[in-house]
C-alpha cells in the first residue's frame, strides 16, 4: 500500500509494528491523493540515535511534512518535532488499556515551544492525519489542492448517497 | 499587539471574547517570527453564517493557515475545517469546570475526514499554534524557515541559560 | 421502522451512517407512540451547507423537534441548534476507544446561548430522545399526553412483572 | 430576579440552596424572555416526600417545563422525570471536587425509559436551560417564538460587536 | 440462589432485571454465610412509587440492611437511603459504556445528610456488598461473627494454598 | 470537638494531620448525634505496625464501627478492614490534584473479599460518614434510631425552611 | 518460567493468582536476563499477617528489589514499601472495569515518604517492572550491566529488522 | 538546598525551570540523606542534543541514579531512560490544567522496554523520588541503608507524635 520513493514528501514513522493496523487508512488516502511517502518503524525509546539521525535528515531529502503514530507514553511525535523544523503531526494508537487516552494527552499536550498537530485516537486519525498533511502540501502544489477538492466531493457526495438512499428505503417503506 | 493586515497570512478566529487571554502568547508568537494575522471573533453556534462566509473567503483573500480557539464543546476547530481546504489548527480554551478536557475532546476527536490540528490546552497550545503555522507556511517561504531556525536557537539557549545560571548558584552554595 | 412522512413532527440526522444501529431504539420508540419522523444523514464536518438547509427549512415543513446523534467530537447537534429555533435533543455515539465520553462531552458542554438536550451515551439515549420529544410534543397534543401516560403504564407494569416473577421463582425455590 | 407567580409557566428546583449561584443565569435568562417560573428548594435525597408531591401537582398547575439543578450524585432531575410528564431539564452543578462531573454524569447517564435533557455544568448550563425551555414553550406560543428570535438576534450582534471593536482596535494599532 | 423468606435480614434491591448477573455473587455470599434476603426488582425512575413503599416497610419487616444495585445514573440506592433510616449499600453496576464510572460517581457522591456505603464496580462490589452487610448484623449477632471469622479464615487460607501450590510448582520446574 | 472517652463506640482514623479539616463535620455530626469516637493518626505506610495493633484491638474495647480517611493513594480503610471484622467506612480526602479521585478509587474499588464503605470526597463524605456509622449501631440501639430521627426531620425541615423564606422572598417581589 | 530458588535476587508477589497472566513477560525477562526469583502469592487484605512477615524477611534472605503486581485498589505495593527498605516496585493489574486506572492511581499516588515505582498498566509493565529490577541490580553487578545492554541492544536490532523488512517490502512493492 | 558536587551520585534534571518549586523537597530529601546531587534544567523537546549527551556521560562520572521531573506531555524521563542503562524516576509535575494527569500518564504508560518509575504527581512525589533512589543506592551502602532507617524512624515518630498530641488535646477537652 504505502509508496516508498527516493523523494517521499512525507514521512510517516511508528513507534512500533504493531502500530501498522492503525496506520493503514492513512497510507491508503496518501495513495488516493498521490502523495509519496516513505514508512519508518522508528521508537524515541529503543532506536533513539537511528530516529534522530532519520528525522534530521527529512528536510534535505524533500520532505515536507512528518506524519508520527504511537500508543501508550507517545513520546515519539514531540521528539520528532524537537529534532525537525519541519511541520509533525502525531496520531495517538489505542495500544494499552486506556482507549487512547494516555497517547491522545501524550501527543496534544506537548510544552510551549514544540508543536505537534494531534488527530483522534485510531484510525480516524490516521486518515484525517494524511488529509492535512495534504492540506498542508497543497499551499504550495495548485494541483493537490484541486485532487483534494474532489476528494472532498467525492467524499460529501457518498455522504449525500447515503443519506438518498435511507430516504428512499422510507418512501418505499410507506 | 494582534496586526490585522489587508493581506494576513493567518487568520485567528475565537468562539468567544473571553479567550482572548489564552490567545495572548498565539499572537505575540506570530508577531516576533512576522507573520501576519487577521484575529476575529465568530462562534459556530452563535454567528455561524457570518464565520462560514468568512472562512470561505479566507483562502481568496491568500490566508494560508487557520488558527481557532474555542471552549467547552469546541466545535469551532472543525466547523472551520469544513468550510476550507486550508490547514485548521485547534486551540482548546481552558472554559468550564473541567479543565478543557471537553474542549481537548472537542478539537481533537474529530471524524475521519475533516483534520484539525490539536494543540495543548491553554496558553501553551497558543504559543505552539502559532509555531506550527509558521513551520507550514515555512515550507514555502526560505526566510521564515531562517527566522524559525533562529527562534529555536534563541529558545534553547534561553533554556541552557537558565540551566547554568542554576549551576553557578549552586557552585557559589558550596 | 422509520417512518419518513411529508409532513413529519421530528426530524432525526444522524452524523453518518454507522450511528443507525444506536438509533434504532429511537425510531422504534417513535414509531409505539405514533409519531412521524424523518430520518437523515448529514454531517456538520461533510456535508456542512447540505445540514444546514436542511436544518433552516424544518420549522416551516412543521417539524417540532430535531433529534441529532453523532460520535466522537460530535458537533452536529450543536450545529443544528444554532440554525433552527426548535429544540434539539442529542443523542451521544460510542463511535471511538473512548466510550463516548468524547461525544458526551461534544454534545453535553455547549457554550451559553445555544441550547442541546444531551441524552445518555448510546442506545439508551437513543431511546430517552424519542420519549423526551414526545413530551415536548404532548404539550400541544393532549392524545400523545395519554400515549405517554400508557406507554409509562406499560414499562412500570413490565418492570413489576419482572420483580412479581422473580419473588414467585424464589418462592417455587424454598 | 426570579417571577414567583401563580401560574408560572416554568418550575426550577433546586438540590440545595448552595445553587443559587449557578442558577442564577438562568432565572435571569426567564425574565429577559417574558417566561414566568417558580422557584422552589426541594431534595430527592432530604426532602423526597414534598419533591414527589410537588412535582406531581405541576401539571394540574399549568407548569409546562421542569428546570432541575444538583451538584455530586444529582438524582435530582432523573427523579423529578419519574413523577411528571413534563419535559425535565437538569443542570449539573461544579458542586464538589471532580469539576461537575458526577453531577454531568448522574444527570446524562439516566436509564432507558425517563428521558432528562442534560446541560452544560453550571452557569452555561443554566443559561442553556432557560433557553431550551423557551423553546419547548415557544412551540406553542408564536410570540414567545418572536421574543426568542430577537434574543439569539441579539445575541449574535452582541458577539458581531466585539468583532467589529477588535478590529477597530487593531486597525487603529497599525 | 436467593433465598425470600418472610423475615429477610437483608433486602437486595436492583434498579433492573439485567443487573442480576452482576448481583449473583452478592446472593450466594449471603447465602455461604447463612443470611436470609429478599430480592426485588424495583426502579427509582420506572417505578417509584412501588419503591418508596417497600422501602419504607422494611424496617417493620425486620430488614436490617439494605443492598441496592443500579447501573448508569444509579439513583437507586440513594433514593432507597432517603425512604429509610437502615444502612444502605450501593453496587455500581457496569452497565453502559464508560466502565461503571457513571455509576460509581452517582452512587458514591451523595450530597451530605444521606448516606451510602459505595462499593467496587461490579461483581466484586457485589460480593463486598453481602460481606459488609454481614458485618454490620454480626454486631448485633455474635453467631455470625463466627461464621464471618471461618469466612475471613477460609478465604485467606484458599488464598495461602495458591501460594503454596505456587511455590511446590516452581520447586518441582527446578 | 472529638471526644474521645474510655469506651468509645466509633473510631475515626486518619492517614495523616492534613486530613482534620476534612474529617472536622464528621465529628461534629457524631457529636451531635451523642456517639462517642475516638480519634487517631495512623498510617497504613507510615505507621502500619501502631496501625494494625490498634485496629486489631478495637473489637475487644466495645468499639462497632471504624471510619477511616485518607488522601491520594488512600490504603488505610482498606487495611483496616483487613485487620477487623468491624464494618469500616472510607472517607476519600482531596488531598493531591486530581480532585479527589485516586482516593476515591483506591477506597472504592477494594477487591472482593474486604468491604470498605466508600463515602463522597471530601467533607461531604465525611458528614454521611458519620451517619452511616449512626444508622448501623442505631440496628442495636433504638434510642439512636429516635434521635437519627430528630436529625433527619431537623435536616428536611432545615431544607424546607429555605425553601419557606425563598418562596417568600420572591412572593415579596412580585 | 518463575525460577524459586533459596537465594533469589527479586522478589514478586501478586495480590491475587488471577495476576499470573499479566505478570508472565515480567517473570520471561527476569530469565532472560538471569535473574532470580521468588513468585509469591499474597495479599495486603486477604492475607496481611503472611505478607508482612514475609515482606520484613525478604533483606536478610538477600532479595534485593520486590516487585508487586495488583489489581483494582491496588494497595500491595504500598504495604509492601511500608514494611522493607527495599525498593519497590509496581505493576498495575488490568482488573476491573475501569482499564486500570484505578490501580494505576493506587500504585503510582503514594504518600510521601514510602516510594514505589509505578509501572505501565498490565504486561507491558511487567516487563519494564523487570528491566528496572534490572537496572537496579546491574549497579552492583557489572556482569548484569553487561546483559542489560545487550539485552537492549537485541531489542533495537530487533526494532531496526522490523523497520528494514518494511522498507524491503515496499522496495519490492514498487 | 541542592549539592551540586564534582561526583555526584544523583542526577536531577528538569524539564523546565518552572519545575523547581515542584522538586524542592526532593533535593531537600536528598540532603537530609547525605546523597550528593547534581541539577540540571535539560529539556527532551527543546534542548535535545545537550539532554543526551549528558545523560549519555552520566554513568561515567558515577552518577548511579536519575530523577526526572517534566509537566504535560512528560517525556523527558523516557528518553532519558532511552540513553542510559541507569534506574530512572519520574516526577509527573502538575503544570497545566489537567491537574498532571497527563503527565502521569506520560511518565507511567512506558511502552515495553524502557523503564521508568513512575511516581506520585507532584511534590509528593518529588520527596519519594529522593527516597527511591536512596533506597537503590542503599543496596550498595550500608551506611546509607542506617541513615535511611533511622529516616523512616523519624517520619514513623513524627506521625506517632501528632497521634499522641491529638489524644492529650481531647483528654484535655473532655
Amino acid at each position: 500500500m504505502s509508496k516508498n520513493t527516493s523523494n517521499p514528501q512525507i514521512a510517516v514513522i511508528l513507534g512500533s509494528d504493531s502500530d501498522l493496523a492503525t496506520i493503514d487508512t492513512c497510507l491508503k488516502t496518501l495513495d488516493e491523493l498521490g502523495l509519496t511517502c516513505e514508512l519508518r518503524i522508528l521508537s524515541a525509546h529503543r532506536t533513539p540515535r537511528q530516529l534522530t539521525r532519520y528525522v534530521e535528515s527529512l528536510q534535505t531529502h524533500g520532505v515536507k511534512v512528518v506524519i508520527a503514530a504511537a500508543g501508550l507514553s507517545a513520546a515519539l511525535p514531540g521528539v520528532v518535532a524537537a529534532h525537525t523544523p519541519l511541520p509533525v503531526i502525531g496520531i495517538p494508537v489505542n495500544a494499552g488499556s486506556l482507549g487512547g487516552l494516555d497517547a491522545l494527552l501524550s501527543i496534544s499536550q506537548m510544552p510551549p515551544g514544540v508543536p505537534v498537530a494531534a488527530m483522534t485516537i485510531g484510525s480516524a486519525g490516521a486518515k484525517n492525519a494524511a488529509l492535512l498533511a495534504a492540506r498542508i502540501i497543497a499551499l504550495g502544489e495548485p494541483s493537490l489542492q484541486e485532487r483534494l477538492k474532489d476528494y472532498a466531493d467525492a467524499q460529501s457526495n457518498h455522504a449525500l448517497q447515503k443519506d438518498r438512499r435511507l430516504r428512499d428505503q422510507s418512501a418505499k417503506g410507506k
